[in-house]
């Protein structure tokens, strides 16, 4: 059996818990959350128990953790799990600084740890299609990339504030993606973007929709179009222009009816939001880093991407506080 | 100059004069309808004159005839136009009656005129490709047929007493889009049916809405639902399945927008009513009849196709009369 | 916790065991079959163990059986489980015998057990929320009901001979789905069909394609089409029109990918077959077993609606056989 | 009798040709083309005659001119026809220097003749559609385009070398499209580019692939992405997202017909290019101007439009050529 600890009984920490405890071959043994409560709840949903974090470094029976704590307790336990080599599995972004998400992929480095960053849509089941089709050859050379992505409602301000802001927040996993789907690294990037829905955000000296254009070294193009507020829900969609076709990511629906009525067609809104539009890939994440700490299979999100999504988001919001096109 | 001479003035027949009148090479001479004023109303927008029908086959530079007036008008132009030796594009159907149709098509046939029958529907974009489809063998052979075929609001109750019931009146262009896309006919046909939107249709010894299923004479099968309202508009579709795959017609949408709202994700309703929906069909209809006429191509949709029809309608109504089987 | 026994270690036995497995408060502890190999395997897989019929009838502790094996071993078990009042799952058809499944519905009742036939269609996310959509009213009152039910492809003849022909074993879920939605029972059933895909079915007394009309006492209608091939795949519409708009269930597929190629728009085809496009239904319809012997809930589909769709199978096919139509 | 002459016997002078000839109460006089026999060709489908521009300025009885001759020629011809006092149909662009366009809209205002832009896109029915639905309030305030404005394929690179540049051939449609959809004007331009396709295309000095965002003096926000060559066709789609929705334009396709077969499920391809898409909207916008010139209508497509869709163009190139934001 394979032992594994959690940091992080929210919304998150209770999807990894889930998808931890139905991996065959492995124990979800420990749950850590600052909120006692909230972790023994969930312990008690999957015969785990509680702990602190000092007692899951020092069982040397664990093998794994999974990070899904605040995004300010990141990089301090990727580096106690570097130093007490356990495989990582950590949410996005790995620190809301550069200089200490590079002082953790070293530490990763040297150590030798299995470590996966969440970027769960790399393994969500249309963008993973995309990819393998891509890699098939089915559309030639990818050149042109749209992504659209739009959450259904901004979340409180105070979280706002703590988040890094909208380029680190959000687009992180645009920028992920775009590196993913393109093969290309950026040469240039320009943002800019409005607060157009809550002036709120505005006074915490952030924006709510950005509208990114990447140009990438190889002359291919990409623009990420996002917004905190869709009024019709989560939205992510995305298609990449090839020499030979266009892939298009859609939405996924809760359902396939369709309601023809006397004033028009009408079908189902996407997937609420991000828990239930990628429940398929957070299911499919874990099980792939089941199977690079059990089987030594690589890993597919390495937080060398994390680092990158990173240098993006931090050249983003360059462009759009200075007014100006940043080069890399 | 190629002239015609335009029986009706009424939904149908403006229709018509205007795809008489834009031919190259043709010239819409006549227009005669019981109802003067309405005639004299579409002579004026087209340079026609009104005439009696009289003064129509005694013109001999007429050389074909559009009989777009009252069903129970067909019979006597179209055994006139024969002898007048004037070619014919006559609306569905011949006559309700099939002793009378059939007699109309003998003297088609003696006479050697041209003689077209307005099944509108093989003419249809969508309707023609898939007809081209499965003649080129991209779903092998066709096994099932389903046509849904609906109707957004029933016609006044007059109207519907002197129609011929609703298997001649509406389903006769289904029983021919049958006989045309499985090139097969029919062994048996079973046809029930209920009154369901308007007790007035069931006062009047109609029905309003129908189910019926043919079985060919090679075991094909093919459903056919008809309802004469249905809210959501005009529903013109089919699928044909084959050996080898399937073809489906959608409906014809007036704008290709679709509304992301806060409730749903919402298209267009269909194209209103044949009108609008078969606009491109009677444009080709026209064209292909004086093809015919001009360059001697044969006609697509022939009287003997106009008495199959009927034929099958009249099946219909005994099968659903007698509550039982009618085999052909 | 609830104890749980499973009878079949096949396909649909391993879908049921994951199902069970999951299931908080129930314990997996014995899996039956007849080949005990398969049975070892998949109980190894979720810590149960293997056991014969009379041991788990034996064993107190069990309180419910899951039926997931070969169709002529439900009866039997049926009766054994009502017997020694353990809760049933059991998967259609409750027998190919109308008389013996009248009898297995006697015991039922007279035991007061639990008793949840397998029509997980009902449970599905699409075809429940038509359910709740008509419900709710959104349609009006259902007036015409289209069914297009097929397979990708026939099971073995040897399959077939024991089936219990077409209309048991494939229609008995269209059947269900009929008397759901629409709400009504069947007056009259005409089924018609052909041997089209492979003449061994023929030779076996089956036909591997149907089309079957069923009025309702409402004067409401009903058509299914079926074929045992269809190249594209498992294809699960329906579609309810009401007086007030039409509620259609599409198919679900595996991506939302769209390829844009120089030859065409292309989607992918519908989920492969029933063990994945019925995937979450099955899920639910276990929870939902779950909740009807755990907290009292009334089952959704009862052994009564197994022996309903049951009489609607035998009708179809004596219409079919006889060439007449049936009244109910 | 109104009495139109019409420069330019090409692929856009047929379009026009026709619907000036279809408009009733209108007579298509003459035709000039420096190619004669092309406009004698055309003149004799419509019963036209050829004629030079001096003989259409010199008689009193032209009311209007239609000018669809080459960009070079527009300039001159409006201002001929602006002192001919001749109401104007000129194709876009106005002319590719801003200062002559501008001269150009100064004869216009100061002699007063009706003088249309044709920006066809205007007088599509989704396009239109869309427009109407904003201005009802549908989605609220508009707050981001997205525009994907892709061409079948590239024009022979001696067109492009006379065609200022891919901004001011290709995109100019989208900048007036963005100006009539956001209601409001840009404050920053940013344009990159690549070219993608054709090398001879960047010997040339001009690209094949842009992306470009406009972010207006309102904070809204618009990006726009093209290319010369998306092999699957010409693509003309459009999502402008508001407060309350979002409306899509999808593209119009030939048929209706879905074919699923045992690969995937494959729908047509769009339209293959603007004559084909925009076949409704060039009858429309010709529709349009004769209702202007004969009801004094308002113009919904001015010459102020085509200045400032120039100027769009004309920062556009500069921010491309420059690596610079560009601020109006």
């Amino acid at each position: 059996m394979t032992e594994v600890a959690l940091f992080g009984a929210g919304r998150i920490g209770t999807i990894h818990a889930g998808n931890v405890a139905s991996q065959p071959g492995v124990k979800l043994k420990y749950i850590v959350d600052v909120d006692r409560a909230a972790a023994a709840k969930l312990a008690g949903q999957h015969g785990a128990q509680t702990a602190d974090a000092e007692a899951v470094f020092d069982d040397s029976a664990i093998a794994a953790v999974v990070i899904g704590s605040s995004t300010d307790t990141h990089a301090d336990l990727i580096l106690r799990a570097a130093k007490a080599r356990k495989a990582i599995f950590c949410e996005k972004p790995v620190d809301l600084e550069l200089d200490r998400a590079r002082a953790c992929a070293e530490a990763v480095q040297s150590s030798g740890v299995v470590c996966l960053i969440g970027f769960q849509r790399r393994y969500d089941p249309t963008f993973a299609a995309i990819k393998a089709r891509i890699t098939q050859g089915e559309i030639g050379k990818p050149e042109m990339l749209i992504v659209t992505s739009r959450d259904p409602g901004a979340p409180p301000v105070d979280y706002i504030k703590r988040s890094g802001g909208i380029f680190k927040d959000m687009l992180i996993h645009d920028f992920d993606v775009f590196r993913w789907i393109m093969e290309d690294e950026a040469a240039t990037v320009y943002a800019t973007g409005s607060c157009l829905t809550d002036q709120a955000i505005a006074a915490a000296g952030d924006i709510d929709a950005t509208a990114v254009t990447i140009r990438t070294r190889g002359g291919r193009l990409a623009q990420i179009n996002t917004i905190r507020r869709a009024v019709y829900g989560y939205d992510q969609r995305f298609e990449v222009l090839g020499s030979k076709g266009m892939l298009q990511a859609g939405n996924h629906r809760p359902t396939e009816v369709t309601l023809w009525s006397s004033g028009a067609i009408t079908a189902d809104k996407p997937e609420y939001f991000f828990l239930e539009r990628y429940r398929a890939a957070y299911q499919m994440e874990m099980a792939h880093f089941v199977d690079a700490i059990t089987n030594g299979k690589p890993v597919r999100t390495t937080i060398e991407d994390g680092i990158k999504a990173l240098e993006l988001a931090d050249a983003a919001t360059t462009s759009w506080r200075e007014q100006r096109i940043v080069k890399l």
